[in-house]
């Protein structure tokens, strides 16, 4: 019986990526430090024979990647995924720097899917990706100059939990039984529901109102359980409307 | 009056590269972790439009870059030097990994220049590059797939320089009057020269004597005050050769 590793519950997500070469050098800086499971979210061209160039000896990360039109579908089963972000957002998530988001990562991956999501080259993440994540990892950086190449933050990000895998101090048992992100959508859903037919929620003037929900939630890793019971209730006051 | 910034006194140094869009991409690397001193020897090719292209806005990075013929030129004020290497080595340096070799530099370059050498692409740092250094570090991988990009390497390793500068732990104070590569080679060559003069060494069949030797003191960072112990005494006993 193969004893399953963390880094196989890791997956790195690419977010509309311009150019296959970079693509090519995600999957080689994934392989060098032991990671598999490669998501494209609707990338600009792949296959592509540029990707295969830079992939060197890489090529089979390629192969296994799995190319997806919705960034949920990739996200459904994973009980934290983490933005990668250079940028400072209005609204905070939690944010970690590279080393303590990667310890946060491993942890949880020692039982279930975790992910990595990085977007485009250029624009960055927008804010509902971000808004689909519950965590922000910040890679420290020069701050006249913080314009790391795409292959060279998944490089950064894949040696840090390389090292949070084989840190000397033990890492603390995995949480049991944390919500997935398809069970939080439904809160959410659930929830932003009653909150328009209360009128608590004017869909045509909605402000940050759910985003403000989402990312109190967000903070706060949901248990399966914590679900069932939130939606219980509002099932409970949900007759009424 | 500025106060000096350790990453000033790092050296990145590239040997024989073969492709200059890897130059290129280690400026940008550079950059974005706020080092400077980039050092090329014998580049395949260099300056490059290709270079140019990968370094992004870096190119101010490659317009300062000190292209050399020779390794003992850029390392001859150096108080440490690292070889950047994936191989295990057969006669061991002192060998850090990649979180505390950066420690072991930024330490010592809060006061005095230090280097990191990295080599070709393909083939690795030849042994006599390796003798020229006091350290080596290696860069934690997957064991089945080591291989990083230059540009990857010098990410992780910039990123560790940066990290380290910025760690909570306040470094011990740095070492000072260490000795100088320059310093340590005319020790050896003193030496050297002694050994073949009183016949313990037979320059046609010098085996690895020298370099058990230099590793020898390259493990223990001489201070310039011991060497000119060593000398006095090789001096001394040179007499009658």
């Amino acid at each position: 019986m193969n004893i399953p590793c963390p880094l196989d519950n890791i997956r790195i997500v690419l977010s509309h990526t311009s150019h296959p070469g970079n693509i090519g050098a995600v999957a080689r800086a994934m392989k060098t430090m032991g990671l598999q499971a490669l998501y494209l979210i609707n990338p600009k061209s792949f296959p592509d024979p540029e990707a295969e160039a830079r992939a060197a000896n890489a090529s089979d990360i390629l192969l296994q990647a799995k190319v997806r039109s919705e960034l949920s579908e990739v996200l459904a089963d994973t009980v934290l995924t983490a933005a990668i972000t250079a940028r400072p957002r209005d609204l905070s998530h939690t944010s970690f720097d590279a080393r303590q988001g990667a310890m946060e990562l491993v942890q949880l991956a020692q039982q279930q899917p975790v992910a990595l999501l990085f977007g485009p080259e250029n624009s960055g993440l927008t804010t509902a990706e971000v808004n689909k994540c519950q965590i922000i990892i910040h890679i420290p950086a020069n701050p006249y100059y913080s314009s790391l190449n795409l292959a060279s933050a998944v490089q950064i990000m894949t040696y840090e939990l390389r090292m949070a895998l084989t840190a000397n101090t033990p890492l603390p048992p995995a949480k049991e039984e944390l919500a997935n992100l398809s069970e939080l959508e439904l809160l959410y859903a659930h929830l932003e529901q009653l909150m328009i037919a209360s009128d608590f929620l004017d869909p045509k003037k909605p402000k940050l109102l759910m985003q403000r929900i989402r990312r109190l939630f967000a903070r706060t890793r949901l248990e399966k359980e914590e679900i069932q019971i939130l939606r219980g209730v509002l099932s409970a006051l949900g007759k009424r409307w």
